[in-house]
């Protein structure tokens, strides 16, 4: 499979003018077709080439995303929505062209309800503008895919990172969502309550559903409280398996751990190299304990066992802020510090994720096959979910390396398949992992498109992304 | 909305007839069209009328749900799915008649991953004979709606029940499951990786779906450790509204408690009669701590320190194995406890859930209405989650007392819908909540419908169920 093996969306051109000319005379300055912004409106951050759209709408409120998607519909001109970009999939390109619906200027915290641990906010908020906002609430909200994304993208993709491990992923934490569906109907799929057996669960269908599906127009969150104390820490490992073992006991044991990241040899010498660190370079694993006092020393305690039965070690730990804010910083900037180990190089970013018993052979056999195909690339990994990503460092200008890129991406994501996991933990399928996701479900990819022809029959909601042949069936 | 406001369903009597004989001649005596036996497979539970279906197949394995389920599409032939037939909706009632699947025969545990906390169930396991199966792991598999209902079923319903505030639902605890679509195709909706961006999430899409999508045939199931200790007992409260306050607390704490469950002072009279007890006569709470030795002491001393401060208790608590044992056989047994009260009564349980910080209002209105309504009601609650079930106990020849009890659900229903509630936590919409899905969810259960026409052309999957409006149109 190649890597730009994207499908085909047939471009429906006066469909497009039509609609460019009626958003021109509605929006005034809110919709711009200027050749830089519709660049950055499509995808940016990896190697798949940037598809942009043919004009942007700055949307204010759900009413207008409801009229922008009917005079989409009425030309059958694709709509595609827009966050703030981070995605690693492609999932904001436009294969077909149409307008892109940029949903930053929608950023409004609708609601905090901090007796019921929830919130509602409008899809453009960031991450982190909303743990700012609850700052003086004692909550917060965990979801934290290292990029400062926004609420509604993450649950497009059903985003997590390194909080997973302990309180879940977007699937989890989101209540309810509003989204205008594909004829402009708005619908709300739940109400506040924690349970709910009313009907299909269309929140769990939209988040995950990358704008294919429909356009998220707020998101109620479950938020928890901030821990009474947070300890934190790096432990080096003689062995990516030892490491990966160490992982796996701790979860096991039930260890309620709210971080467990694993740092391969290249990727700590590229941490130590960009943040001016001097961690050990070796494989190494950053963990964080949330809990009472008492209870943060418990979870140290047990996993300082563990780590010396599994050879590991030294492991110490901190409870001050300012040391554990240095040493998540330094994890979170692992992606540019990835980038900085090969100036100039296009970065290809995995995702897979496989049963946790597995996770150490996946590893391993990854690992030899970077060596094998002489590649650039240090992993990192959310490895209590059994969850890793290879960042491979591509030259572009090299066509044999590029294909042994794709090689190496084949041979990963099926390796993951056949240990039972996925091609994609996090990240999405996009226009990247199409083409995979029927090797990983086989006969449900069927039911997938069922669902895509049901809710999308124009095939105008972000049209060649997730589901494969649908487009141009519409 | 009256009490038995159920949909027709069109019966096809050629292609029933034509179905009987094939799968008469096809499965011998695992085939059964005797009335008493047709009479079991329909809804019994509650006072919702029972409608049997044609025959009853006893299968054995997926292929021959496969061949059925083809059997049926083929003729237009009603499919209704039986696990235990503990469901209080009429999920299993076949107003359209045709064929009950019987999965109790199903029951094999197909694989338990230690390693990973997961195991893959056929779905007649019950959830007993899963605990029991898996003993010797230290694992074990927490959702417990108290009936021991099949894993299949709980995953239909999308079930919960007392341990939900700590482990989740169904929703939260199943990875993935395999499931016969409405054309026979069987489909797996995930692998075992513990977080997935594959696609849409078919999986959350068929739990809860209560069979009018898929019969499901697999489930993976996450499981969880047996805590190092657990800890319990039973609190009084001075009033219904102290005990929710406490609980709130309890929840915004973040005391990690594993179970919380209320009952009122006519429930808990009701419990002490059926299970000769002497637990002190007014509202209760039933709560359980799990975790290490130390951590469920400061749980329990968080929690007694909140009970003080509400004017409740005394509260006990005890780590004896047998105490914890009977304490909880006494809230299990609250359903019966409770019909004993009215000895001939028919039951009608009710089981909204509200956002946490309305449920005392919720509450205490509720009991207010079933007094001004003169019904004999005990209320008992997984209040943790904000779900509380009134169980309502109707003389059946009293065509008043049934007015009022049908005033009383349809005001309950709309408060909790008012309160940013669901008139369901739990139990599924069955036949018995469809006119209030509307209500809830409005212009989503046009979405809904979408996904059930575009899954279920015929409109065979257990028809008259969840989606207002589908029956006839098919």
């Amino acid at each position: 499979m190649a890597l730009t093996d994207i499908e085909h969306v047939a471009r429906n051109e006066d469909g497009i003018a039509t609609v460019l000319g009626i958003l021109r005379q509605r929006y005034g300055d809110r919709f711009q077709t200027g050749a830089d912004i519709r660049r950055q409106h499509a995808h940016t951050t990896t190697y798949i080439p940037n598809q942009p759209p043919d004009g942007v709408l700055f949307a204010k409120a759900a009413d207008e995303v409801q009229e922008a998607v009917r005079i989409c519909a009425g030309h059958r001109v694709p709509v595609i929505p827009f966050g703030t970009g981070s995605s690693l999939e492609g999932h904001i390109n436009a294969p077909g062209g149409g307008v892109s619906i940029d949903l930053s200027g929608m950023n409004r915290i609708l609601s905090v309800n901090t007796e019921d641990l929830d919130c509602t906010v409008e899809p453009g908020v960031t991450r982190v503008e909303l743990n700012e906002y609850l700052r003086d609430t004692g909550l917060f909200f965990p979801i934290d895919p290292g990029a400062n994304a926004s609420i509604g993208g993450m649950a497009s993709t059903r985003a997590s990172g390194t909080n997973a491990v302990r309180y879940g992923t977007m699937r989890e934490n989101v209540l309810a969502l509003s989204a205008v569906m594909a004829d402009g109907t708005l619908i709300t799929t739940a109400k506040r309550a924690k349970k709910s057996s009313a009907g299909y669960d269309l929140t769990r269908l939209l988040v995950g559903s990358e704008g294919t599906l429909g356009i998220i127009t707020s998101v109620t969150l479950r938020l928890h409280g901030i821990p009474q104390a947070i300890s934190g820490g790096v432990c080096p490992f003689p062995s990516l398996e030892t490491a990966c073992r160490a992982t796996i006991a701790t979860i096991q044991m039930g260890v309620p751990i709210a971080r467990i990241e694993l740092v391969n040899a290249l990727g700590m010498q590229s941490i130590n190299a960009y943040s001016r660190l001097d961690y050990p370079v070796g494989p190494c694993l950053f963990v964080e304990f949330h809990g009472s006092e008492t209870g943060v020393e418990e979870q140290a305690a047990t996993f300082a066992e563990i780590v010396a039965e599994h050879g590991g070690g030294p492991f110490t730990w901190t409870t001050v802020a300012e040391d554990r804010a240095r040493l998540w910083k330094a994890r979170h900037d692992a992606y540019w510090a990835g980038m900085a180990l090969r100036p100039g190089a296009q970065n290809l970013t995995t995702d897979v994720c496989v049963p946790i018993s597995r996770l150490a052979d996946c590893i391993a056999e990854t690992e030899a096959d970077i060596a094998e195909m002489k590649l650039v690339a240090p992993i990192v990994g959310h490895v209590g979910d059994g969850n890793f990503h290879v960042m491979l460092l591509i030259d572009p200008d090299e066509p044999d390396e590029r294909r042994r890129a794709e090689t190496f991406v084949s041979r990963l994501n099926m390796r993951a398949i056949g240990m039972d996991g996925t091609c994609t933990g996090e990240h999405g399928v996009g226009q990247g992992k199409m083409s995979y996701l029927a090797h990983e479900l086989g006969p449900a990819v069927d039911v997938m498109r069922a669902v895509k022809r049901a809710l999308d029959p124009l095939d105008i909601m972000n049209p060649g992304k997730v589901v494969p042949g649908v487009a141009g069936q519409g």
